[in-house]
């Protein structure tokens, strides 16, 4: 069945699943985490992990210009701390087990790591409405970037070990083509998924720098692809990367790619166009 | 790469790895519990899922004519409880966090299963001594089946749900061709994949129970695919159910099967005469 995911329809159709039910989880905590840079963000979730194990369900990087963002796209400043910081983290841990008191190993650990000055400040949700507010922060700043004319996606992903250098190296490859270019850098960095959207100065005409889209996205690629990565990470190739899988996978892959779907699709009846590269 | 798990080798050869390190878990607990019936052991391990999580990292079944085997093998008879039960589940918890106080959560949760006469007795390791010592239970019963002449040994999973019928159905349909036969069905409810061996009746010689060997394996193979279940589990297929697998698979799959192979090794260079079954 791997096969077929990510193979987006191109390989036949899911007519039958078996789904394997887990329960739903029984404690959930929630905290949100300032830190001093990307780097910061990393040996954080490398010490909750080992501090609350398995239970991290999430960790999401929130910087400042998504804050900013979101901010001005919802007419309110409400900073989540008493001070700005240019970084923080969304983080959440989930466990099966009533008994687990997570909140309290939570705080422990941030506490412990603002003793070491690896976070500068957080707050903990005490309650499922304050959770709710701080998934906002997180959440606000995507739908905000709905909305920000000429605001470029990128889907990319690096080994988690070179998120940080990943976010430098594509800030200044980008400032180089655009200068003045706003990263809103944010998302997965369990995954290593880190979402480097951009959006425009604040100067240019969206139509300007949405004629410097295929330059940027050619740039955040390229340095996805030095450090190891991905030029796709969890939104798939589907017609928009088709081309550009053909540039940055090995011919070998390529061929394999096609030589499976030329044995499982031989009239190519199956989501023609998409994911394999023309030949 | 989830193509080539599980082909045996028949698809290629790997030449290199990406491995992903995890920490080790920071703290273990084990326990051996007394259960009426399989049925019991499978409600136990539901119940110890939602107790502690996903920390259940080993829930192994323990059958009295294992233990009496092992005890024969050893000779010396070390019951584990102060009175003899049919079955017995050998289980472990792990987890990441040191903070976790697992002994004390699975103590709570085995004293719940007692109280509510799931469980018939239980005792903890206070040591890992004591947790090796539980554990020699487990792995010697496996021990002395290598030295039980004419020991014959299955590989069978059906649906956790199934298990309890899969063990009453095989061992029915066993002892109708060999009155007499021991069953020694143990192994990882977790997977559904209960190793259903044979001993032979004590007063039959090993060849003639040896003669029965294909007809018993059809019996139980018979057993777990009638309940949803697959031929092989944790062991593949080789050369040995490379055939069996031609009658139990649909043809539609032999052919992909086929297909893959034709596609990926045209001179059938890569491990040739395993797995796939003889068109």
């Amino acid at each position: 069945k791997q096969l077929f995911i990510g193979a987006e329809g191109t390989l036949g159709i899911v007519t039958a699943a078996v789904l394997r039910l887990l329960p739903r989880p029984a404690v959930t905590a929630t905290a949100l985490a300032a830190v001093a840079d990307p780097a910061a963000a990393v040996r954080l979730l490398r010490r909750l992990q080992s501090a609350v194990g398995e239970a991290v369900t999430a960790f999401e990087l929130v910087p400042r210009s998504g804050l900013d963002l979101h901010f001005a796209h919802c007419g309110k400043r409400h900073e989540p701390f008493g001070q700005r910081f240019d970084w923080q983290v969304l983080l959440e841990a989930q466990a099966g087990a009533a008994r687990t008191d997570l909140t309290r190993d939570l705080e422990s650990a941030l506490a412990e790591a603002i003793a070491d000055g690896l976070v500068l400040d957080a707050v903990i949700a005490q309650s499922d409405r304050q959770a709710a507010a701080l998934w906002r922060y997180r959440e606000g700043l995507a739908f905000a970037q709905v909305e920000d004319p000429g605001n470029l996606k990128n889907d990319t992903s690096v080994p988690v070990s070179a998120i940080a250098d990943f976010i430098d190296h594509a800030s200044a490859a980008a400032a180089d083509l655009v200068p003045g270019v706003r990263p809103i850098p944010f998302g997965h960095i369990g995954d290593g998924n880190i979402h480097f959207n951009l959006s425009r100065p604040l100067s240019m005409p969206p139509d300007a720098f949405i004629a410097r889209w295929p330059a940027l996205t050619e740039a955040v690629t390229r340095a996805a692809a030095a450090l190891g990565g991905s030029i796709s990470a969890e939104h798939g190739l589907g017609r928009l990367k088709r081309d550009a899988i053909g540039r940055y996978k090995p011919a070998v892959e390529i061929e394999l790619m096609w030589r499976l779907k030329r044995m499982l699709d031989p009239d190519d009846l199956m989501n023609p166009g998409k994911v394999l590269p023309p030949l």
